[in-house]
């Protein structure tokens, strides 16, 4: 059994719009923040910039589709629950909910593939990153 | 019938990550800037700022899906194709694909409602906006 | 005697460019956040957000400069020092200076000065803001 | 003589805080924006991108100053004029003016080095780009 994962994102006036709620498009930027840092709890430290540069891997998005449940704004901390919710034999998709004071703000599913990054060429997920996803796997 | 609407957009070295393609998580923003452009073209100049400060009208979003085909990188010009696909009694989706040097990169649906924007409080689709929309609309 | 202050940021992937380094326009965006850090741990949880809209007090940046020393990564948390180094009557200048693994990444000032917001007109340093600096006051 | 060079820019809904201005933060990417536009121009169509990826040369800032004069709001566009105002052996400075409806809203000096790319190594300005940064140098 897997401990669940959230990661916090502190809200603040810049990503905010005159209409005083996070700007639509800052969402999926701190949903995908949510999935960069679910990688750099369970690499030991290393995230999408050490993948890439260091184990010559990439994981480019093919897919991704949220709902927005309520605003989000600077008043409370956003609260993002991670987790992989299919892993594919090329593909993982990662949930990630995101909530403010106990309310469920978003929810959104973001499905990447893996390439050899200096190629930018199709590989199977890589079993070292499959044999962590694994026991983290959760249905939506 | 109406004349596609297309929205151009300069990507650059700033919107690119260490992988040289743009962003994930700036995707979703041109497509949110492609839409915005929509209504530019289509209100005689106002868009989300005006429509909000002006006429007290807000479109917040609901939901949004987007399909990554293939990466964004600076070296063509985006080519944002832009069209409400379905109306809705109290929302609105638009469509926008994305194209470089002809090749589609990425498509997706985008939904919004409409709010009285002092209240923040739903509203119908106001008549003057539906009059706009509708001899645009086609199937996604 | 103040404490000195401290704000950490995670920065990631997204921040970077394809020189591999936070691209340079993100690092003004971070500092500012650190700002906006220093007030919300001086006010009490309050930053820029609840100035304006619970406070009815702005504070616009007229100016600000920095250097850029050396390339900020993902590879460590930056730790940004915050403190005002000059009040004046009508503004107040932030120093910011950027670390990561001890090493001095940038460092900037940035001159804000006070409005009543809701009228974007001029005001004097207000005096619960200024008691809260004033004790922090240390030159650059 | 040189042509002044002018940058122009589609201010937007999602560039605005809560003040219903763009964000600080912004102003200095607008001006990046607006440099890297300089050097597409000057160069025939390569800027930053290409200089990195396609002749082996970066051009990392090192210093950047703004004075922020007036409020920028998505009601106009923004124009700004960029010119390199010093050359000097291994620097260039860039000023940044951008104007709304012919007020000026903002002013900066960027100043950026040279470095071989790949090796992240200083170097004196190469040729081809001293060459075209010359014709168009005029003090600030």
């Amino acid at each position: 059994m897997s401990t669940p994962f959230t990661h916090e994102i502190r809200v603040t006036w810049g990503d905010c719009d005159p209409a005083k709620i996070a700007y639509t498009a800052r969402l999926p930027w701190f949903a995908l923040d949510a999935i960069n840092a679910w990688w750099e709890a369970h690499l030991g430290g290393d995230s999408w910039y050490q993948l890439e540069l260091d184990h010559n891997i990439g994981t480019p998005f093919v897919h991704m589709s949220m709902d927005f449940r309520a605003p989000v704004t600077p008043r409370h901390r956003l609260i993002c629950d991670v987790w992989p919710s299919r892993l594919g034999e090329t593909s993982v998709t990662f949930r990630v909910d995101g909530r403010q004071d106990t309310v469920l703000r978003f929810e959104g599913t973001f499905t990447c593939v893996f390439v050899i990054a200096d190629r930018f060429e199709s590989q199977p997920a890589p079993p070292a990153l499959r044999d962590v996803l694994i026991p983290h796997i959760r249905g939506a």
